[in-house]
């Protein structure tokens, strides 16, 4: 097949690499030197430095960019998209995004809401890399509006790129569940490097387990704040599903409650051992 | 020379595989599968099983109980003990215990009060692997009671085992940055675990972050809750540092406040740059 790809970064670059064996991969980038990097480490077919000759030249079409800039896209160049193109979206949030399309009545393309939960700690196509979505999981929202057939062809190309577990999923649920295992996770690094003020040198003092708690607190600024504006409300709330839980390990310790303590780690212990079994269950 | 080991359990038998190369290794354990398990598997010299005989036949030896442990060994054996033994002990907290032990009056040996930054989501002796200290940290108390060529002796016995930070340390201090970058690190991670209910297969939905995040969840329930509780004061202190600081996310998030919410991110991503820094400029 041939298959475009707008925003060439650090996804947009590794979907080229996973899909280039069996298809022909053209990409748009507004960022020239992303394009040209792409050319000359032969990681796309082809480079379209102009997005109407690319919109005409491709039906299946990746498009790799932030939330926000999304919905821009479709405002600003609506009427240059080919009837019947299908778009592959790949961003991290959901339910707005959905919304804010639907005001736009693009009903003459077919737009597919997918989700590859993969990332890394750097971004652009400079970093690009297939092996990040080897096993990984991949969610596609299985939304009214998209027809069937292109939801089983994000299916079918998420299974070409290596992915594990491929779920349909709604919209609402997907942003509740990534509001957790992503956003908050990312909220609860920064706020853990934020929250000591002593000089010392913390790199003296460390483990893995304060390695592994900051490691993504090394954090692409304008992709998170997107991200957590763009999912607030399921973020907000468990955010304070948090809160309560830390207060509970918090007041357990003020009032001296072992039992209590133990309880609430035998609590996370064996659900987490639960995940770590569905996570075998599956390899 | 001649180094005894008491307590054969994860950080007893990789000290003891780290030593070994240069000194003869003997260890005691109320565990007799340990002991067994150390002889079978070439980890110790020579094991005893009653403690009388092992603390006559031992000048230097490694401590190496939780917290609660340590004080009741020297209640229930101080009798036992020789005049002018060494005890290096090796657990993660430090006020409370030196406080308890020097209430014992125990004059006649001398305690090197030592934290091997270091461990595994599994315990026992069967774990026990010396590549755990490679290149990590160790803090050495310089408590008033301890003398100076014992701490010396801690001092090049960790750099023996492969440590590659060994800090000197007030006990206060030591504990506070091991509240936050062990104690708390730990709590964060069993209360993400506890705040999802819903019943839907996580596993299917989880990037490296949340895995990342989650892993030191499967905890040693009885060693944390003695290290949890021994340490309560700075614990309650930083984790209430902590929810200020989560909560200026959460209230970033709740006004729209786009700014404060990158202002919050850029903080933490550049303290986050400096640590890394200073890891790097170490190695």
């Amino acid at each position: 097949m041939k298959i475009g790809i707008i925003g060439l970064g650090l996804i947009g670059g590794s979907i080229a690499k996973a899909l280039r064996k069996s298809h022909e991969i053209s990409a748009f980038d507004i960022n020239k030197e992303a394009l040209t990097f792409a050319i000359e480490n032969n990681i796309i077919d082809k480079a379209y430095f102009d997005l109407e000759a690319f919109l005409n030249n491709n039906n299946l079409i990746y498009l790799c960019l932030y939330p926000e800039s999304i919905v821009s896209f479709f405002k600003e160049n609506s009427r240059l998209i080919k009837k019947d193109t299908i778009f592959i979206e790949i961003s991290g949030i959901k339910t707005k995004l959905i919304q804010d399309i639907r005001k736009l009545n693009l009903n003459y393309i077919d737009i597919v809401y997918t989700h590859p939960i993969a990332g890394r700690e750097v971004s652009g196509v400079f970093f690009a890399d297939e092996k990040i979505f080897f096993n990984g999981n991949y969610a596609i929202i299985n939304d009214q509006n998209t027809k069937t057939e292109n939801l089983e062809l994000a299916y079918s190309l998420a299974k070409e790129m290596g992915f594990k577990n491929i779920s349909k999923i709604n919209a609402k649920l997907h942003d509740q569940i990534i509001a957790y295992t992503s956003q908050l996770t990312h909220i609860i690094s920064l706020s853990l490097v934020n929250s000591f003020s002593n000089s010392v040198d913390l790199s003296h003092f460390t483990g893995d387990s304060y390695r592994d708690l900051t490691r993504i607190a090394n954090i692409n600024i304008n992709l998170w704040a997107d991200l957590f504006t763009n999912n607030k409300n399921a973020l907000i709330d468990i955010i304070a599903n948090f809160e309560n839980e830390l207060s509970k390990f918090k007041n357990a310790l003020a009032t001296n409650n072992l039992e209590e303590l133990e309880t609430l780690m035998e609590k996370a212990k064996n659900k987490h051992n639960k995940y770590l079994e569905g996570n075998k269950n599956e390899s």
